[in-house]
């Protein structure tokens, strides 16, 4: 074979390398859908499982041909403003690497959606979620996102924030905080006085399940953002692993000076805490800070979730500290724990500013979004409809017809 | 490096890749008998759902050995005749290019047979459903796939099953329906007068879940079938995952034009139905044709379920539909949709004759193996084990025997 | 590009290759964890699942922070004795490829660490057993590991375990069978005249999927344990697959000749035990060795679950036959049935060396450690909390709330 020959056919395999890792890592964060769906039915009661996989499925597919017809072309379209993109909408036509970006990206999308149905879950009506399914992935999302990965105007001033522990995580965490707001807590979650009422899971290896399933697919989320074959998939993945472990460790510290249990949706927070902190700095960071950055996600989470309490907000599934504060706080130590280069005052700066930027963004217009759906068709299900579960009241079914599903015979159960 | 060793090295390195690729795929397509067991138990009643589980688990272990002796040969080895292989029985001492398509093949054989538990459910003969599961990977699966992918008489006349709507999913398909003929349907499935009745499946969240991983695993089925390092994978895995979508909102617009509920099932049967329609065609289609591939396939599971129960035909879990009428609808769009040649006349002739093939091939052979099966062992079990339940019945254990599985208590409960 | 440039190119292609597969097989074997977590917890009973999946959740998460600590170091680190490796603790600064290296072998430490926790679930103290976990990842696992993987005495000698059948799984079984020694059967387990009396597993389902997520994540424990692109991965994988349905079909044969029922546990148990067997061999045996590798392993899950139950030995999960027996048969036919070389006496004396020096190390080292940990913090928990269940006793929380877990009912039920 001649030189040339050669040339190009080590370059086709490199391209193809590429391609072959864009779909392992886009097949991966796919899956996290079914951790989320997992974790989010299994910490709802039972009268209302059905009702969160659906929401699970259907904004995975409202927002996945969203994303295509507008979301891609408003994230990474050509951006001369630096504030959203104004081609490749309907994206047809286009390089093989192209394809698997748009796929790659359409699962990040798809992410970022989902994050809120589990905070607002067990009150929010089906229709509602799925106007909002839309405006998330098609305007929301994809307008911040094209500010740090479209080429904008955080990209231009050095703004880190590696595979999204702002513009998939936090700007997901706010829009859920903006729901929970408008909607108000579920029947019963804060009794006489206000005093906040534990309302348990219904299924909690589902949630243990969902969250092993999530780990996984944070591997493809953190790991694929290279968007090639890289020597730094090793790193990124070791860090992601590291953190996501610290991330428990610091539950079980903070438990054990707390004194309080170590529950299983608290150390699946935590790992979850950790995994969104890393996500930002995983690539530019030792394992040491790694595992730094996890531990205090851990306190993140326990923190964020006695705050919410305080505030009389409603979080089902702890989101919001999850995603909204841990994906604030990994942005920040992303620019704290800089390999080489620790603690630069400046880096911090623009760190903090593209943290202000997505919550500016995020949470007001997801506000009135969400403001505007509850005038046009109601955000909340009627009362009834909560007493009786979601499942039976807005998708005529049950989702496990043979175990004595208390919830149907109890007129007042909630 | 010399020049003829660093080409050397290029190729090894190339071939490497391929196994890779090949590795990952397969695992991901192994996955897949995951999803249909969670599914199929997912859609079955408690008292058969560890019956559901074993011929998964049982059929993937039979089916692979026996297609590493048998059917492997039958379907790629030399094949003369153009009608089935003759070479490569008990493959050893292969290159390990053949030992990684070995192994895909045998992943693609053991969903090829897995389809008709699901639609057989609740009241097969696990004895005959075993000896059918040889029959299947053995004999009926392989014959069919040497005419198409062992270089027979389809694939001379030009006819386009890319990863096997046909050749895996049709073909599984028939095969389940001649079962359902066979059968029978399941004691008070059709009341008096021969009204359907809704027989509820007794655990939702696995189906939903069951659904995801098959959705997942479908990323290596058609991904994969590329067999090689490719760029092709890119736009294949986002065709692949744009009809699944599309398959859904098909679902949602009919529900919705029909004025019936978005069923959990419906939903997933959806996206399955796309994922199966899409694979014939993944390779050679744009993504907008993606989208109507996977929107049309959406009315096929609804028509297709709703025509069934007009037939009086019981499938459980809605395979004939998914699997049958969707991979045929599929094995068409890929002729109608190809790229650069759309409606080309010769090409849907051929595709018609191929899937018609399939059909006549299948259903008939399948039905009887079937009767045969029915005289020498009894195809369905007695009428009062189906009323206990296959699980207590045959397999002497019970899924869940701590939460009330009440048709233990109930002699009468079906 | 100039001759050199591309070779230097090539070469880093290879080397990226080498990382992405290493980080597709660690995430493969990370969900592993998942697969035990499902598979002890379904196999438990209700009022112990939530502890089960805690101690899959807390050993993953310790473990993974103590192997990057010290484990790593003693395992890989410089090992001029041939005992015990003396660098690399706290690994940080190193290559990309170290790092992905780091990776993968966590994911093997935490494998071997959460063995025990299936065989000893339902009456360990949680606080006892992470501590041991500590021990096992930071001492016991990567003592020996380092004998034969990092460069110690058992592999100067020739000694063949590819991929862990010893290293991993038997050491993780004789940990299981010290602590089931020490801590005694659950009550009830062995009725009046020592009858081992049935306790049947509370979800079935879960078991099935667990076994499924098991066998996927191997395929990344066996094919990985190249740690770098190569053709092998091929005929390694394939090896894999055949041994699991092999040592399904053993038990399916042995049940037939027994006369037993062909449960769902022992089908699980025999896939698992066919993959812990072939995994020290998969890469230097034919497909034809790897299916009789696989079918006699199916023999040891049958006799090995006999042979606790006759010495009154209480293993929930079957883990001792499963990673202990059929890890020391898998280590002797990787002698035995050496590609091209079969039956060699040498050989054969070698593995029985190292099988018998795993055997010695790690069985009185972990019996005492557990007889100090009992001593210290008592292994067992009181009577009261067994009857109770671990979960509401040591984790105040309960798995399924609202489908009538009976235990909380009854005082006396266990």
């Amino acid at each position: 074979m001649p030189a040339t020959a050669a040339a190009q056919d080590a370059a086709l395999l490199r391209r193809e390398t590429d391609i072959i890792w864009l779909a392992v890592a886009s097949a991966l964060v796919f899956f996290m859908q079914a951790g989320f769906a997992l974790l989010e039915s299994g910490m709802s009661r039972t009268k209302n499982s059905v009702n969160v996989l659906m929401k699970n499925y259907i904004d995975l597919c409202i927002g996945t041909l969203v994303f295509w017809m507008f979301g891609y072309g408003v994230m990474f379209g050509d951006n001369p403003s630096g504030w959203y993109g104004t081609s490749d909408f309907f994206l047809s036509g286009a390089s093989e690497l192209d394809y698997s970006l748009l796929m790659f990206q359409t699962m990040f999308a798809a992410t970022a959606v989902t994050i809120a149905s589990g905070a607002m879950a067990e009150r929010t009506r089906f229709s509602a979620y799925l106007l909002l399914s839309i405006l998330v992935t098609g305007i929301i999302y994809p307008v911040y996102g094209s500010w740090v990965w479209g080429g904008g105007w955080l990209a231009e001033r050095g703004f880190i924030d590696f595979a999204g522990s702002t513009v998939v995580h936090s700007i997901g965490g706010w829009c859920a905080l903006a729901g929970v707001i408008v909607l108000g807590p579920r029947l019963g979650r804060f009794g006489s006085g206000g005093k906040p009422a534990y309302i348990a899971g219904h299924h909690l290896p589902q949630v243990a399940l969902g969250g092993f399933v999530l780990w996984l697919g944070w591997f493809g989320f953190n790991g694929g953002s290279t968007t090639a074959a890289s020597l730094s998939i090793g790193p990124i993945n070791l860090n992601t692993h590291l953190a996501a472990a610290a991330g428990v460790v610091g539950i079980i510290i903070l438990s054990m000076i707390l004194r309080i249990p170590l529950l299983l949706t608290n150390t699946v927070n935590g790992a979850l805490g950790g995994l969104v902190a890393i996500t930002a700095g995983c690539a530019t960071m030792e394992p040491g800070y790694a595992i730094i950055t996890g531990l205090v996600a851990g306190a993140f989470v326990i923190g964020g979730t006695a705050l919410l309490a305080l505030l009389r907000l409603d979080d089902v599934v702890g989101a919001i500290p999850v995603h909204g504060f841990c994906g604030a706080w990994g942005t920040l130590a992303a620019g704290l724990f800089y390999d080489g280069d620790l603690f630069n005052g400046e880096r911090i700066v623009t760190q903090l500013l593209g943290i202000g930027a997505g919550l500016l963004w995020a949470l007001p217009l997801a506000f009135i979004l969400f403001r505007v759906l509850d005038g046009l068709v109601g955000l909340r299900v009627p009362e009834r409809f909560e007493m009786q579960g979601l499942d039976y009241a807005e998708h005529y079914e049950i989702a496990y017809p043979e175990f004595g599903n208390v919830q149907l015979h109890r007129g007042k159960e909630f």
